[in-house]
């Protein structure tokens, strides 16, 4: 991790140097980008647009991957980008809506008519081509699929049965299945003649029985290896994983992360063959899984910068209200010591210092078990010995804090008040620890994602007991 | 994303529904995990470990993948961990240390004798041997080099040369090249032949030029379509993606994300191929790098749960240190107001609301900020943009939360304060839009990973900022 980059010389001592030693890192990002678009040429592209050079353009976005392409209409404001779909049109590829951000894929599709978007869609991969029609609203998600060429269509509309976010909706139905008594030479006879019905990338021939349940999978490097005459049968090692269709997808992604998958063969319910999951796409879930967590740890439900304004400002208002009461719960609190702090103005000047701190470590806490939840590190084996290193650690810092913010609250004002904060400081770093901990553990065991609600909760726990604890001995102690 | 799970059933209305419809997706997310180790299965574990049951532990452990055993040591205590490697000693595979989290790695490796692990290490490929030998501390690194089998240490230490977290770093030494002048035929008369010195699994055969140059690759299953007198010159299409293996790990991931890549060769300074980087390890980095994120953005360096106590501690204290600076800035704002606060109680009860609200709507922007730096979708082509948007969602949640927390406080005190942290609401959303999303843009310009440091600087500023608009505000307007 980057955090840990300890030492990277030390190293350079043990091994030799060899002649052709590469040229020291860059130390500047920008030059060695070696993917997307740069804002030169966007720049470019922008003005070529305004001065109306269209074919000009076509031409040398037609020699742009893809995914580039997708990266230029992300980077252009909303007017460059609708005169950029004008010039693309004619001969839309695409792929460009498979690698387009979600939300913007969303404001593009929008701009084509259902048939240009059928003739787009049907050049797709089925589980890219349903990655583009579920977001589509109902009128124009039955035009384009009526104008889909009918073997296209079936496959698609049977993905849509599954689930939103299940192994159903992300499978590839292309794929090479093969009977285990085939062997090498007719499996690779068989590849070459049936060309035009098989994917275009594919990793692995799985095998099937008679009922075309899965038998086992043979990689392609382990295909290549073996003599014609090999059978098929005998290639298959260990058992295969596969996936059930209504698998949730982010289910998907660990398996693939435990076991290093590069594909695997999902099955529905009777453990037939239905199509296959590659790891690209799993690439993209987790991609989205973590940009999920962040999000919201955040407190933001969506971390796209693509959404209008208002939808932004709607999306945020319900986690910014709930902050609100965890706010009001602590003036509560505060307004229970009214009195004493009209008596001692200090204590209005110092209390803010022990809540926030509590609130920070907290954080800290939670931040490594909803992340260990979600990897399914923090499992029932381990929690009481988390629990209790996260109880350590907190009455740990705490204590250190204590003895800090003790002896500048001590010289500031008077020794007794250090002495106040220092003690609600160990008290709010303790609960901040176990809190942390125990709060994602808890909803995690409720079925409610730790994520999204274990912050305000954490955050009005460490409000209240970082103002009670404080004002409260202050009351006791000082008066 | 999970968060935009609207109108799931709609799609339904639309499809047939096949006679084979699956069985909708189970609600209790245990039942349907494919992998990784049961808690049940791991207190049996513990059972024959304490019973001495270890050669029946031993067989039993034998079927289970290197995965999966890795698993159920991170799911054992410490003790227990010790006695489960003292079983599985005799005949150690040195997968599962692949599969460990590093930072329990290296308290594994240290029960081993440095033999013991060059032999296990020895089975491994290139990078995964990298992976475990660049973390042992400089003796045992030695000796388990020393140990290791000539072709295998050469290659290890030219890995070792490049800086960590390179492509140099990660990449498979053994892979698949051909010259161009081969035919699909000799391709694969050859990989039947060298079945030995290739690598276990590859996707790519690299086409290179008489001086080991990349001029192409090709995919296996493009390879295995053809007829075996076709040129493999004649498949090659497109330019291919070759990665300097000086290049950061995280351009490494984000070049495999934008064009959706299985496997890329890496080049010397000099374009000459000197190894392969495979789709799994980039599985790895994207988790690395997201974790890394959201750890940073918690405010902890490492998520791990396996280290220590005392490591823990110390890894979370500087960050709480700086977290303690920005809250006694917020105490020096408040002490300004001291004599304000003296006449008029209330203001203390008030005044962490404002400052509270600012630093969750200001964390919310940042984190879609560093998000979008971290997956370069936010760059300096839609920066106005983004941060005219941010400041807008700003003022506009702030008018709402000003009327709302105004009409609150102006009835529980009076309405003079409505109108004061009403007012003082609306500065400092307005503050926290902006600051949220310029911050995390400025360190990335100054080539300050924005990630580790723009919550600091944001809270301090939504601190000052909110305490010091109602404080300043009271002042003017009340006394």
């Amino acid at each position: 991790m980057h955090t840990d980059r300890q030492e990277p010389d030390r190293i350079q001592d043990d091994v030799p140097h060899p002649a052709e030693r590469p040229d020291p890192p860059r130390e500047d990002g920008e030059e060695e980008r070696a993917y997307g678009v740069e804002p030169e040429f966007v720049e470019e592209v922008v003005e070529r647009l305004h001065a109306g050079r269209r074919d000009e353009l076509r031409a040398e976005l037609d020699t742009l991957h893809p995914a580039d392409i997708a990266d230029l209409i992300e980077q252009l404001g909303h007017d460059d980008r609708e005169s950029l779909i004008g010039v693309l049109r004619p001969d839309f590829d695409g792929e460009v809506l498979s690698y387009l951000n979600p939300d913007l894929r969303e404001e593009i599709v929008e701009l084509f008519e259902p048939k240009e978007l059928a003739a787009a869609v049907a050049e797709l991969d089925t589980d890219d081509a349903v990655d583009v029609i579920e977001d589509l609203d109902e009128d124009t998600r039955r035009e384009v699929l009526e104008n889909l060429p009918a073997a296209d269509r079936a496959l698609v509309q049977e993905n849509l049965t599954y689930d939103e976010y299940t192994a159903g909706r992300l499978m590839q139905r292309d794929l090479v299945a093969v009977p285990q008594f085939w062997t090498v030479g007719k499996t690779i006879d068989y590849v070459r003649a049936a060309t035009d019905e098989l994917p275009e990338d594919f990793y692995d021939i799985f095998v099937v029985d008679p009922m075309h349940r899965v038998v086992g999978a043979v990689p392609l490097s382990r295909l290549l290896r073996q003599k014609r005459s090999v059978r098929i049968a005998d290639l298959v090692t260990g058992e295969v994983d596969t996936i059930p269709a209504t698998m949730d997808q982010e289910e998907v992604a660990n398996l693939f992360r435990q076991y290093a998958l590069v594909s695997a063969p999902v099955v529905d319910a009777g453990g037939r063959l239905i199509g296959v999951i590659t790891v690209d796409d799993v690439v993209h879930i987790i991609d989205e899984e973590a940009e999920d967590d962040i999000g919201k740890l955040g407190g933001v439900g969506d971390t796209s910068i693509y959404r209008s304004v208002l939808e932004t400002s709607r999306s945020r208002i319900s986690w910014l209200g709930l902050n609100l009461f965890t706010a009001f719960a602590a003036a509560g609190v505060i307004s229970l010591f009214e009195a004493t702090i009209e008596q001692i103005v200090a204590l209005a000047v110092l209390m803010p210092i022990t809540a926030s701190m509590g609130g920070n470590a907290g954080t800290q806490t939670l931040t490594v078990a909803v992340r260990a939840l979600a990897t399914r590190e923090l499992s029932s084996s381990n929690a009481p010995r988390v629990v209790g290193k996260e109880v350590l650690v907190g009455l740990l810092n705490g204590a250190v804090f204590a003895t800090l913010v003790g002896a500048i609250a001590a010289t500031w004002f008077e020794p007794m008040i250090g002495l106040v904060i220092g003690c609600a400081m160990v008290i709010n770093l303790f609960v901040a620890g176990l809190c942390g901990v125990l709060i994602p553990i808890g909803l995690d065991r409720l079925g409610v994602d730790p994520a999204v609600a274990s912050s305000v909760f954490l955050t009005t726990m460490t409000d209240v007991i970082g103002f009670l604890s404080f004002l409260g001995l202050a009351s006791l102690l000082l008066l």
